[in-house]
């Protein structure tokens, strides 16, 4: 089976541990709303392929962390797109959760999600419990404070911001738990691979500021302008758009540079050259050729 | 150490993890603000008679079950206080927490929260790693999808509600958690204690409607009479105020009738029966005596 395939498998485990009988059903439905149609799942799929990479041996507990990690990401969209927060009309090309379902169920589909990410890990870490303690505290410490998602959301909060603490945590943070998820998942030390993550993450953020300013709604799927209309730090806007491009790629090189010795090394690091093409918005490809 | 005290010391040990140098500093205040000064703590208190019962043989890990479990129960207190759902004014007697951190930070609080629980539960799986596979899907199970809080608050948006499974959900799965998580934590089979914390949270659930009904809100320390307001079922104004008491009493004598076999089992049993006394509000003693 391929990344993708696997992944949508170990999702679909997921939802159907929320999905039993007896379920709340419109809770179950706004779940199942924020995790299907699937996003480019970007981060499952790093944590699969740095897996493979470390030898992969029981992956049962791979697809657990890589399933685990793309529900909390979509957790974080969720509340993100929230009134209080982004006000969001649009995610994935469709109205925002809150606009589908209110902002009940909104705010409780964000949390079920961050929860059913542990409920799936904790199922897959059966397959081999001594590696469980390792992968909760990876993917844990990902989403919360001090440095996780919720506290990169939080900054947002502050009268001072550290930009570069917001980035980290905001974007950062689930992408080095995605290398290091992967390569404790097969075993192998986890710490080597946070570099790699957290370059790659600053890319994808770098990416994610050229969509919001270059991209059509279209292609990005989601409300965009949003940066510059609420004030938000953006690499594009700062940088401008060619500079910005061309510090992406640079990321992607200093992430690539960085992988650990590993059994899947070269393979690992063609597929992140590859992928990283993919992060650049269609409409600035020539410039990023 | 008393129960009292090793609770304390493990939730100061837990809001250390996000109080670490880096923070955003207004999250985690908030955060602090949720969790102390200490409420009643009847579901750690719980989890740790049971593991004591049980013979507990890695404190550590009750602790941090423990934790983790009224870290999960603040958090559900915030997001319940939320706007959009009861819009409470007041909690233990102070304002709540979204009017005194404002909504974003009250969203990402209970967010915080819910993850901290887990950050705490792998920091203490450490001490037994083959015993955090089942203690991770109890809790999680507890706060999730489709029978946790979460499920039970969303029986709250639903058209028709399963008042049995709404109420189950809402308190008796946590109750029904701290008992578990205590047998686990201490090496026994966890399943035959889920019925002595359902029957305990359905107890609670009770002297809560009651509490709602009839105490002052001094007393309560929140806002009272929000059952009738917001048209919510509430066993004291379906049954009457002196047959809400008498099932109540009846509810924790099937409680105390359901505990396992099991090395402390009389201390227990003892336990439960002198601390239901405590639930039923002052005002309301007599009725109860």
């Amino acid at each position: 089976m391929d990344a993708i395939g696997r992944i949508e498998k170990a999702l679909t485990a997921a939802l159907a541990i929320a999905e039993a009988p007896g379920r709340p059903p419109r809770l179950a439905e706004a779940m199942r709303y924020a995790v299907f149609p699937r996003g480019a799942r970007v981060r499952p799929r790093l944590c699969l392929a740095v897996a493979m990479a470390c030898g992969e041996d029981v992956p049962e507990l791979t697809d657990g962390a890589a399933a685990a990690i793309e529900l909390l990401h979509c957790a974080s969209l969720v509340h993100d797109d929230l009134p209080c927060f982004d006000d969001a009309a649009t995610r994935r090309g469709r109205p925002a959760l809150h606009l589908a379902f209110g902002e009940p169920l909104a705010v409780l589909a964000g949390d079920a999600l961050i929860v059913l990410a542990f409920q799936a890990l904790a199922r897959a870490g059966a397959a081999e419990p001594s590696r469980l303690v390792g992968l909760l505290s990876i993917i844990g410490d990902a989403v919360g404070m001090p440095f996780g998602i919720a506290a990169g959301q939080a900054w947002e909060c502050e009268p001072r911001v550290d930009l570069g603490a917001y980035q980290r945590a905001k974007t950062g943070s689930l992408f080095a738990a995605a290398c290091m998820a992967g390569a404790a998942a097969a075993g192998l030390p986890a710490a080597p691979w946070r570099a790699v993550g957290e370059k790659l993450g600053e890319a994808y953020q770098v990416a994610d500021d050229l969509r919001d300013a270059a991209a059509d709604e279209e292609e990005a799927g989601k409300t965009t302008g949003r940066d510059a209309v609420l004030g938000r730090p953006s690499a594009a806007l700062t940088l401008g758009i060619p500079a910005a491009v061309r510090h992406l790629e640079d990321l992607v090189g200093e992430a690539a540079a960085a992988i650990p010795d590993c059994p899947g090394r070269e393979a690992l690091e063609a597929l992140i050259l590859f992928e990283a093409r993919r992060l650049v918005p269609k409409s600035l490809a020539l410039t990023a050729a």
